[in-house]
């Protein structure tokens, strides 16, 4: 491979003659062999990082602390990162400085040379258009643009891929849950038999948790929407020009269309990343959620023949490699995996955030892959459930209805009638005989046939629908 | 011992002569010896219990579904659970039956018998004044009323205990960054020296931080306003009178003066316990920057002599059993325990949330319990730490004057100036030959004595103040 | 109340006319209010910490550094301690300082103060016949003290309640085991049907769990076994004399009847407690085991109508408030509530044992707790489990035919005679058309039925039992 | 694109023309769009399973129910695969389903198909070599191949990345505490002053630590070499030859060169993942310990002029974007956050484990992910640590002889003299007086000026070094 020299602070450094990057970059690429191959920075970051290096040129340029030339200069580039143009300039992995501080300047010295190539220049030319300090990074520091690239990269996510994901799979339960409101089955706790509800309801409670989970992840994208950039190095915004805070937050706004606005604490902006915590704990409790649902809905299509088998989930592959003809309910494991996933990822986000110190917090990359990471899952994985599997839910009317006419439980129903002693004799009694509630309750003299065939009707049990 | 018998309706059992609780609290007692020294049903519950029973025996005598007079006796046993006269009589561990059935039973047991006392009886009457079931139970069952105490307790702790100590600890936090806020000491990141802040500032971070963690756990209240009750056994509300779910909520909203509803979705309110999960999603958010906190003012204490040395915090006791002398920061000890303590919780309480299955999670009693213990260390630690340590900080000035004339990073004022590349250079040749930044500025030539007095002064770097 | 004055180096504190302690446990209970009433220090550690107080007199007055009078009564106090006589003097909470100090200042003082009262002094004499520091702390620091005690602790309650507790479990359900080794049932994968196997294969599975979690604890041992005494403040050992440590441990080893020895590394012996992280690995690894087995065997019994209902176990109450004759799984949900508390407590420890500074780890009491929490759960939930379901355990075998003969997977047996895509059409069409493999087999003309009887046989698809 | 049909037991679907996998491989594709970009089923996994599927090649001809020819063939694919000729021949990611079958069949499509090719076939022959069910699977089923294939990959990772990577910073840090073992400097616990010991001393406790990390993980090392092929489908070996579970493993422990054991419980082996919940719980204790170690460095290290300043670390790149010659602990960071992430992993391993059913656990593609994780992050971070960090450590020794010198703690040697309170009158009034101990000492009376210079000496105060 032919290389190039590039300096930086520290000296010379031979970079691969035509990476886009320099020397700070390269150090990055020595310094951190921590598994390069399956963690580099995500994507998500380095978007973020255009969209903000971007509006702080223009902001900058309207602040007359940058020409203008330079800012456009520097905006062509970002632009060209958001087209996904230039994704193998930026080879850093997560495990790095811990202020991301080199995803950072990977970022300037892109923008810088890349600039300077659009510019008419070469990358081997000793001065060029741009400088990754002083003109891209102008009024930044890693320790405010990286918790704002945090933040834009975590909203724009959950609002492209996760809340919409989610939406879509409660879109179809809830149509589903509609469509079976009639559908009466027997319920079930402990496991075990117990009074029944309609199929309908039973997803409507679904539909019920998906929409807090909703809730609950929107709860937390206004403390998201706050951005550090502004705080510079410390959060004092030593080295910015007057207003720039708040007017490169509104930059960015209008670049992604958020409403995004600047932090009013800048201290903790840098120094904690609390708005990614709360947000995962949002996320962690859809994940709670979708672990209950994936799990119930394998469960009452267990079977075919010696399982609950109340529900049809489609049949998308063949389900086994020795056991010919079989189906399983792959969805549902992908997703409750993936739920799995997400709690983990919750602790190490945890274990992160909680250990800032004084006015930076150094975990912010294996925060923010955390948090996208569980984005991402959720998002898809609601996807491919909804898709692969929710579409296609049917109940399995014959099953449901010899467990709903064979249970015991449907003696709640004499409570109110009989007394709670009585009913649980009638029950117990039939159980052990092996006999219907009707036989039984008849047999120990405590109503009537005609009474009982009144009283203990599964569709009048199930309230209002 | 003396004994007497008591039946239910799988038979005799034996129970203590004078215990106000039954057979089945009995069989509790018997069937589940698991840590009982140390995990009894937290006593927030049983109280809970009080209110959503009396409440329940209200509304079911407004429905003609009890006379007035079982209803009042019911009430009036509330009122002693609620007063605390009866703790002895509930002696059950968190680890029994899923659904805490055995508590409700309890509840329900001991209301029956005490009643029945109060009324005059003997708790060896085979026929009482109030039954366990058909009567203090009354158009409840486990499945909705454990939930419902889940949430009320839940809700109480919060703004009782949890959201006062840490709104407690944040006033003191505001104080103190008012005070302290022209007080110009270097800034830290990564551990390393950095541009200069006021310790001002620097708290400012901390009561920010505390302010969204209070808005975090506010958010989460509306879930946990919903009640389950009126749900019984699967969500559908059998044996129910009409609006009793709407009704019996209204009643615990007056006895409890906070604003309970019945939760829309019945079926969510009893097989999932997602609120739980969501608000001590927020409570682990806190307890993440509880640690930042307490860390940071210890290392910020640290010393005497060989540490950092440049915040006061009060000496509460001997710090050492063999050296002499010696003070420590104990109070952030404690706090940063809790911290550890409320992730670990979060994660039980997880496991618990993702784990019920059809129409019932049968993880209540280990979710509220982590939910309880964590609300009880966040509230009553903020309060121990904010009394006898935060109260009490103050700058050790000289320290603070010595570390920010040494600084280093008061390069970063040049920046603008000189450009990126020759502060770098002025800094690590200082740092190199032991000199100070000026000396060396002026030595290599890149700016006059007065220009770096004019330029470098750490009052002007912490902006507006 | 009454009330006396004591006095520690920072001067006079009031303390309970009739209390055991002194100045610095006053000053513990006055600063420290928090989760008082339901997390004082475990009693386990105060029984640890007697025997580390009188193994250190001992090893004292041997070296002839203590008058072997001052033993004697040290050591008669530490027998008080242990038969329990002294349980009220330990008033502390885990939430205090993070070195446990104050806890070994509370066991110091009482151990003066009644040693001085068992000497015919009184509690209100000046000078008393110990002195907590000089006599009773003599060659030790809470430093090496607190770690020492959780070792004695955490590996005396693994051996008496933890493994006899596990292996009681095994003991059962390898006896039960053997005896359904024979009962050829349908397996189950994902949930669905699968080639058969029998119930003592099946529950075969879960004896080598158990098995490999016991090796899994015992492998653990060793490091727990090392003990920190005689490291003192930071580990050098300062203030003992010569042998010290390793005699003590081997004083310690002789009252406990354990192989204790001294730790070869004191530093990581005060200021990291990975044998603790490392033995509560593997007490997660056992909670992960009993969640399998517990949720096992409750979907195995479900029903009684409408479930899968293989296995009985035991009817140890009612298991409904609302629904009369319910009988549910109660001890497989305590036992999975407990594998979920673990599981928090698991990483609650990771955090204590990770954020140890310098020479001292301060997470202790908060690590000790959870650790002593996890091991009594476990031990008192196998013991519960064992008696109270496990005992019990029986296959039902109208169930477990039924479901045999039905199976579509009974297919699997003809693989090798037809190949898997022939095997498959056979067992896709039977369930298509809802009818038997031998009728489906023998119409698509693969096989006769001659040959479908001799190849497809339940009992010989289970290999050797 | 090209395309071409492939057909399994549901029918026909359209594979890219030149893929050398099949139909299975294909639907994954299709209904698994997770996160494909970011988590494909690791390497690791697809190697272990080209030993597992040439070892049951051989085996099966071994046993005469394979041609010699067939597994010949088959033998040659999977040295094609351990070379990594065929890495874009596994396209599936992490999210399938969760016993791996659809990877199993990946391998068995792309032997099959690629030996077919191998043999002179075109992908496009309707009748191939090889079948992937019939041949390349047979004896074997997802269930069994999947969970061996994770033992072999864990093993082999272990042996392989981890514990060389731990030994190598072992080694290093062992060295360093040779070197540095009579450089006598200030204890710190609770972060604040303590008695002396030296650097060597101090670093020893890190030795000892992953000395024990080490041993912990070894001793989980047995569990993993017990693998699950043989097994088949439920455990039972249906459709295995006699002896083949004892022959296949023998032959993979040739193949491997480790000591591969067939697992005494098969059933177990395919329901519970409990060796890599075993073997993770010693890696999340490595993980503990790394984080305390650098912890421990990054503040010691901390300045240059404003922190403790004990520890040179290297200055391996420039720290920040704005700070001109700034320098930070950018390994300890990389290494910190890793830490985390295997904190988190552990949490997400332990769900997957507890939450297996019946006969198969089905979350095995996430516990294999994130173990393979953890293994590899520890791996390579201790070796980037240990050469960009650990190699160039060096005491500061003009700032460790200040805080020795300036010590109260000190004072401890004095307990033995002249008793504690006495001698916490000495520091406690130096502290308050600013003064020196000495000055104090001799002012107070307790003792002479050459009495302190006689005991007060901190190189004695360190113990046998």
């Amino acid at each position: 491979m032919e290389y190039r020299i590039e300096k930086d602070t520290m000296g010379e450094v031979k970079v691969p003659a035509d990476a886009l990057y320099g020397a700070q970059t390269q150090r990055s690429i020595d310094n951190f062999k921590i598994a390069a191959d399956i963690n580099r920075m995500p994507k998500e970051i380095i978007k973020a990082f255009a969209y903000l290096k971007k509006a702080a040129a223009i902001t900058n340029a309207k602040a007359k602390v940058l020409p203008k030339k330079k800012s456009d200069l520097i905006g062509k580039v970002c632009n060209e990162i958001l087209e996904g143009k230039l994704d193998d300039s930026f080879p850093l992995v997560v495990w790095q400085t811990g202020s991301g501080t080199q995803s950072n300047m990977n970022v300037n010295e892109v923008i810088a040379y890349r600039g300077h190539v659009l510019n008419g220049g070469q990358l081997t030319d000793k001065e060029k258009a741009l400088h990754p300090n002083d003109d891209v990074n102008k009024s930044q520091s890693s320790n405010d643009t990286f918790p704002t690239a945090m933040h834009i990269a975590a909203y724009k996510i959950l609002v492209e891929v996760t809340i919409p994901g989610i939406e879509k799979l409660r879109d179809t339960l809830q149509k589903k849950s509609k469509q079976f409101m009639k559908v009466v089955k027997i319920g079930r706790t402990h496991f075990m038999d117990a009074t029944p509800l309609t199929l309908g309801q039973e997803l409507s409670g679904y539909v019920s948790q998906l929409n807090h989970g909703l809730k609950a992840i929107k709860n937390t994208l206004p403390h998201l929407s706050e951005l550090a950039l502004g705080g510079t190095a410390v959060g004092t915004g030593i080295n910015t020009p007057p207003d720039y805070a708040k007017n490169v937050a509104a930059e960015i706004a209008k670049l992604t269309k958020l409403p995004f606005k600047t932090a009013e604490n800048k201290f903790e902006a840098l120094a904690a990343h609390d708005a990614i915590v709360e947000s995962h704990g949002a996320l962690k409790t859809v994940a709670v959620s979708l672990m209950k649902i994936a799990n119930d809905i394998r469960m009452l299509s267990s079977g075919p023949r010696s399982g609950i088998g109340e529900l049809f989930i489609p049949d998308n592959e063949p389900g086994s490699s020795i056991m010919p003809g079989k189906v399983n309910p792959t969805q549902c494991e992908a997703l409750t995996m993936i739920a799995a996933q997400v709690l983990g990822n919750d602790v190490a986000i945890n274990i992160g955030g909680a250990t800032g110190h004084f006015e930076l917090n150094v975990f912010k990359p294996v925060m923010i892959y955390n948090f996208l990471h569980s984005a991402r899952l959720i998002g898809d994985g609601c996807v491919s459930f909804n898709d692969k599997c929710a579409v296609g839910l049917k109940p399995i009317e014959e099953n449901i209805k010899k467990h709903l006419d064979n249970s015991l439980m449907l003696v709640t129903a004499l409570n109110t009638k009989i007394g709670y002693y009585k009913a649980a004799e009638i029950a117990q009694k039939a159980h052990k005989e092996n006999t219907t509630l009707k036989a039984m309750a008849v047999k120990l003299g405590y109503l009537t046939e005609k009474e009982f065939d009144e009283w203990v009707v599964p569709a009048k049990m199930v309230g209002k629908i």
